[in-house]
């Protein structure tokens, strides 16, 4: 049992569990950026990534496959390797008594580990047992909005429907769009091998697996994360995920139903001064959040606040995020960061 | 003042105004597939793209200039140019005692205009006074939905986002899409001209003037056209519509609120026994509609109706249907149909 929520106070050691993917070439760029303190980085991948180079603070790093080894002495772990990497090597991490922080579905409904955003929750970060939850990316830019403006007037029900880019399935995914839509432009056959269908202009609802309510698994990450994160276990939520031939923005057409009545320009205001939010709305000129605002972007584009003519108490918004930097490997390391003494 | 709302018995010549658009090209094509009775067909254009040579049924007709000897002897126009352009020859064409069929949204929420999808209200289509509007597209694909399912339980709200093929905005905007995508794809700049942002890899609100309520044309048209088609003039309806980049077809996630619970399963049997609908919903296989399942098609593809978990008369669905066709040029020549004695 660990004594602390909070990481040694000195430079960490630090591995990066599926380095060599999307979110985790995210994650080196923004640790470096962000200047985490870091004592020793060590990259780890698959078997069959490894050895790849990587440059790191100006240094060469080599991913190395995972192993049991590769985790002594470590103080801090960083994954994005999907849900049963994560899984496989908990109790390996915990043995070192280091803190994961995950970016996978594994744990993040478990009632002993912390789901959590900075901005919204950052107090549940320090009620850990080594294991702290990374949430799904749409869920990520949903409650950076929703919390603030809970403040205003309680939430009843939110209503979304995403506009999800291509790299919430990873980079080869991104590949593929990139690919497949210079084959449609040339009159070439279409043949997707990583996602189901070609995405060249083209969309599909989101292909994550159908759970028995007949929401798919990715829609109900969002309805479950949702109410973790805000602390709400009864609101009400209901989402439509789909995926849209865009690379690395996601987009979101949120419709919220309050108690009382929150006018358009208060909820404005109070995003305006809320933390990881970025307004753009500009009625005169009909220029509004779009995913080329927000890529390589750390704040989520908030714009298009309108009083819902089809509810007294509904208000009709729309956002735009990074799905690879805050919503995932941002919010990864911000997360990490919380656990850093007196910082 | 007409004497009858029906058209001649016989062969009729007629009219079609824009004829060289994304839609007046459908037209025609439609014309010709359904076997429309026309004795002459006359392809008007602007003066800009007069002496087009188009093939139709076999032979070679040129677009011609439009003036007003053009519409002599006419028996009905479809016209796809604009509402500015319809203002401009309505007298003409009444004079003719022709039937104007119009394709803008200048005449639609005129009281003695009916504005008609043939599925939905047939019967106000014999109610004109030489002008009959055709809806928006998105409009015409949601009533398409929301009248037989308004038969099970009365509709009390409906919350859309829609993700909209670029071919709404014009044959030009197609051609745009495909060269900014070309050149992202080369890593060459970005100027788009037709519509106000590239498309490539992005999306953006709807670029329709904005109104006082802060919704855009484009979604009061969505609102106000429903309810003059569903006869309900105080439905609560509201929306959000999204340019997408997508070539012809237009998708909607379409949040329902019904006055009593409506099972998925009865949804799905009324809307699998309706007339331009395809159900396009496999659970298992996670297969639902794409805009690539409709392009060139006439049906509109349903699916994925589902109980809405956060509302206990809530039902969600997913619908997709081709902009050019059945969103504008095939439910024209629906309801000219309409009006051909004895059909």
């Amino acid at each position: 049992m660990r004594q602390t929520p909070f990481l040694p106070k000195r430079p960490l050691k630090v591995a990066v569990l599926g380095s060599s993917g999307a979110v985790g070439s995210e994650l080196l760029k923004i640790l470096e950026e962000r200047d985490f303190p870091i004592s020793e980085l060590r990259l780890l991948s698959s078997e069959r990534s490894e050895g790849k180079k990587v440059k790191w603070k100006g240094e060469e790093l080599l991913t190395k496959n995972t192993t049991d080894k590769e985790f002594f002495n470590i103080d801090l772990v960083l994954a994005s390797a999907g849900g049963s990497i994560s899984r496989k090597w908990l109790s390996t991490i915990k043995d070192q008594n280091a803190v994961l922080i995950d970016n996978s579905s594994a744990f993040r409904l478990d009632n002993d580990v912390p789901l959590v955003v900075p901005e919204v929750n950052s107090g549940d970060a320090l009620k850990h047992n080594g294991v702290i939850a990374n949430p799904n990316c749409t869920t990520i830019l949903l409650t950076l909005v929703l919390s603030p403006l809970n403040n205003i007037s309680t939430i009843k029900r939110v209503i979304i429907s995403t506009y999800q880019s291509v790299s919430g399935a990873g980079q080869l995914a991104m590949e593929e769009l990139k690919l497949l839509t210079e084959r449609y432009l040339k009159g070439d056959p279409q043949n997707s091998q990583v996602l189901p269908y070609s995405l060249a202009f083209n969309l599909f609802l989101h292909n994550s697996p159908m759970l028995s309510n007949n929401y798919c698994e990715e829609e109900m990450k969002m309805v479950n994360e949702t109410r973790k994160i805000l602390n709400m276990p009864d609101l009400k939520v209901s989402s439509t995920c789909v995926r849209v031939p865009v690379l690395r923005a996601h987009s979101e057409s949120i419709n919220i139903e309050f108690e009382g009545i929150v006018q358009p320009k208060d909820a404005l205001e109070k995003l305006s001064q809320s933390a990881g939010i970025e307004i753009i709305e500009d009625y005169e000129n009909n220029r509004f959040p779009m995913p080329n605002d927000v890529m390589g972007r750390d704040n989520v584009a908030v714009g298009r606040l309108r009083a819902d003519i089809s509810h007294p108490n509904g208000l009709e918004l729309w956002l735009c995020g990074d799905q690879i930097r805050k919503g995932a490997a941002l919010n990864a390391v911000q997360i990490a960061e919380l656990l850093i003494p007196d910082k």
